[in-house]
């Protein structure tokens, strides 16, 4: 019950809900790998079960929790349970969700060092633990001429790179006198759809966005980059971004950043190498050649809330040169100057992002590297991708499967050999079935499965209970149609 | 501990955790009236403090919890302080961080309704009632052409807008070609610098940004706007948006929307309205005036994160035409075809917004309208209002200090007689003193102290302290001065 004279939740009512609400935390973990993955639900079926106007008076917290399970929890996709094995992870861990409860809790705004100092330079620290945890180019530590930053994702990290870009190649005129559709950017044809988006919102028009072919692992062809910088120059154009992929969303495809670096170091093009699921791989020094050649690179990103057991939005962001991002995005009106932004000594993050806005994130980052330490991250990318390695070498020794591509870290693309309507067929029933989840790719014109192994809690006996029932459907599936 | 073969932490700990935290956090805020609001730390002194590498082993959560004590706290700037009068409030309350709490806890993406439905149709849903609690136009609901979604905050919804527009007046040819240098935009000499940030983003140009004058109220003046945009239009450029805002940044100035909304719509140009803060106000309908023409608005945003209990990030975006904004943001590649959305039946929130991932914001801004009711909300926005319109009456009939401007709703802007030195003087001992926090702005040249009353737990009595020690440090100035 609220306190009667001022609606507020009291201190004990808020002790009391907290406790209720954690332990339904806990035993939501418990359950959810028993519950189906993916909701049988109808459109407009949840809205349905919620009444049509807001409630006049306050009601009590177990109301709200009788329908958070009856009327959410049958609605969710369960991102965390260990039988997801869709799109890319977005995992989260218990140090993480307190880590972000503690947020909300202080309510403190980032968006200046002045307006909660803490909240600056704990984020500041934790990426440059970052920089040396995943032994990225010195230069994105925030001691040089770089730094980094938490943004909510990578699409918001390739539009602040892009800008930036944008701007350094119009010697900071594009901010004033606006684009001018000279200016052209360039990524694989497999890169993210973040990058056209990017493209669009940042005014250069996606008809001056290049798309670079793949060769057979689906990885950029720097030899075909260079050709189309080269007429693009020819035609007068400006090329002035490219965005690299260490990971790509498809099939986890490697771009080779040594050989598109040197380009964009000769062209003196902005390289922003986006590394979103991968990037986390590098914590371990035996997958560390994925990050080969990234000291050509002028910005990179990766993400802890899809594979580091960090839960969402939590991007890490960096810079080799943070005055390019800064002089992109700057504004100081009035209402936010202080002393300590005139003095230079410090970050001011909202000069960094798009909102102005920020919370404090670097929280649930700092509460998940010291509970796990860099041995226990290390312990779960690790055994994630023996899992996955494992899983492609039964799908290679199958007669019924074949792999699309060999599988680089912790995805494996595959399909059925009886063909694309067959394997389309199949990931129906399977995700029907509510036992697992999977999500698919196009790859040369296949209908092709993706299974993506990165959840917090998925073990052997998940993927291996995966595996059973892809040879269980798949043979029910070639029997009924026989 | 940890489960020592996984290094996850064990639900028992996450239970015990969990508790230890909730109770951390209602010690907080029993404590935070308390504390310092502004902290006494030097740049770099935080970052001094913590270890320049990450642990390579996992720590015990006891050890983050006392530097959290010893080393972030003090560092921080309490936005939740009763006493905390700088800005905007950024207040929160125990139902949004629990809700907060449980969206991490869930941990599921709300990027398209097939991705998770509830996510989706909750957040859907709760817009839809806040259409009606703040009694805004029809056209803004799901049910109509419009809806909502939320944003992590109004910078970024001015974008979204600011893009649909954009589309939308070059026939959805700029996503194409890029920008052309033509476009124009409009918004008052006080609207927030979002507004700029966004033109730059855009690729528009700040040099197509129009700053319209102001009157003495510090409301644009429809006038100047119409004989702009007809100069624009004689000069061969088109006008393409205008921003508006209900409650300005400095001064809580509104913006006159029927005479800005007239000429908009005659015109043919977007209307956005910005009512980041003041906007909650509507919830009362003795404040509803605030609102008075928004009727012509294609766009409206309000902030729940600013004034109404729940935490950052939570921006309330509506749009009268949800497929001009959909039409300038969507992208769907082949790895997010589904059956759901290719059926039409469903929203797909990623088309709303520039990032593609998105977290369940939904549930907090839920358990907040459930918690207190439309009453309990109502109840204490009158509450925070009247305590201003309190203090501005003590200003007024001071011989001491001077009214800028009348305020409207819950933000007194004011100044000392003594000039603008002074004034920067007194401001500089009332934040050293850290029994209270205010930010300042520029009017007409001088030198203006903001009161902005609407923390959670701001009561008369921290107003009253905070009137009497502005009388007693500006005593104490004036005599040390003499």
């Amino acid at each position: 019950m609220s306190d009667e004279t001022s609606y507020h939740m009291t201190p004990e009512e808020f002790r009391r809900r907290g406790r209720e609400l954690v332990d339904w935390i806990a035993d939501y973990q418990e359950r959810v790998g028993s519950l189906p993955v993916f909701p049988q639900v109808q459109p407009g079926e949840i809205r349905a079960a919620l009444p049509a106007r807001a409630p006049e008076q306050g009601e009590d917290f177990d109301a709200v929790l009788r329908d958070l399970e009856k009327v959410i929890v049958p609605g969710l996709t369960h991102w965390q349970s260990p039988n997801f094995f869709g799109f890319f992870p977005s995992n989260n861990s218990g140090p993480s969700i307190l880590g972000e409860l503690l947020s909300a809790g202080l309510g403190v705004q980032g968006m200046m060092w002045a307006t909660s100092p803490a909240a600056t330079e704990l984020e500041t620290h934790v990426l440059d633990w970052l920089v040396d945890l995943l032994d990225l180019p010195a230069a994105f530590r925030s001691d040089s001429d770089g730094g980094g930053v938490i943004q909510d994702t990578a699409s918001s990290a390739t539009l602040c790179a892009l800008i930036a870009a944008r701007e350094q190649v119009t010697d900071f005129a594009s901010n004033d006198g606006g684009c001018d559709g000279s200016i052209v950017a360039y990524t694989s044809s497999q890169a993210h759809s973040s990058v056209e988006k990017a493209i669009k919102i940042a005014g250069l028009g996606c008809n001056n966005l290049r798309l670079i072919d793949v060769d057979d692992s689906f990885a950029m062809r720097p030899e075909v980059l260079a050709q189309r910088i080269e007429d693009d120059r020819e035609a007068g154009l400006v090329p002035a971004f490219v965005c690299a992929t260490v990971g790509t969303t498809a099939t986890n495809g490697l771009d080779p950043l040594p050989e598109i670096g040197r380009i964009c170091d000769e062209e003196d093009v902005w390289l922003h190498v986006d590394a979103a699921m991968a990037g986390t791989a590098a914590l371990c020094p035996e997958f560390r050649s994925i990050h080969d050649g990234l000291e050509f690179a002028d910005s990179y990103c990766f993400n802890p809330h899809k594979w580091m057991f960090t839960n969402f939005d939590c991007d890490c962001f960096w810079v080799a040169d943070r005055a390019a991002l800064i002089n992109a995005l700057t504004i100081l009106p009035e209402y936010l100057r202080n002393e300590a932004t005139e003095s230079g000594a410090v970050i001011d993050y909202r000069d960094w992002q798009v909102p102005l806005g920020r919370r404090f994130r670097a929280l649930k980052l700092w509460f998940v590297l010291r509970h796990y330490g860099a041995e226990g991250l290390r312990f779960h990318i690790r055994r994630h991708i023996a899992l996955a390695q494992e899983f492609a070498s039964w799908v290679d020794a199958s007669d019924d499967f074949e792999l699309a591509v060999q599988p680089p870290l912790n995805l494996v693309c595959f399909w059925h050999r009886a063909g694309d309507e067959f394997t389309r067929q199949l990931h129906q029933r399977l995700n029907a079935s509510g036992r697992l989840y999977l999500t698919h790719a196009m790859l040369n014109g296949r209908y092709t499965l993706r299974m993506a192994i990165g959840q917090t809690h998925t073990e052997a006996e998940h993927v291996e209970r995966a595996w059973q029932l892809m040879s269980d459907l798949a043979t029910e599936l070639a029997e009924g149609d026989s």
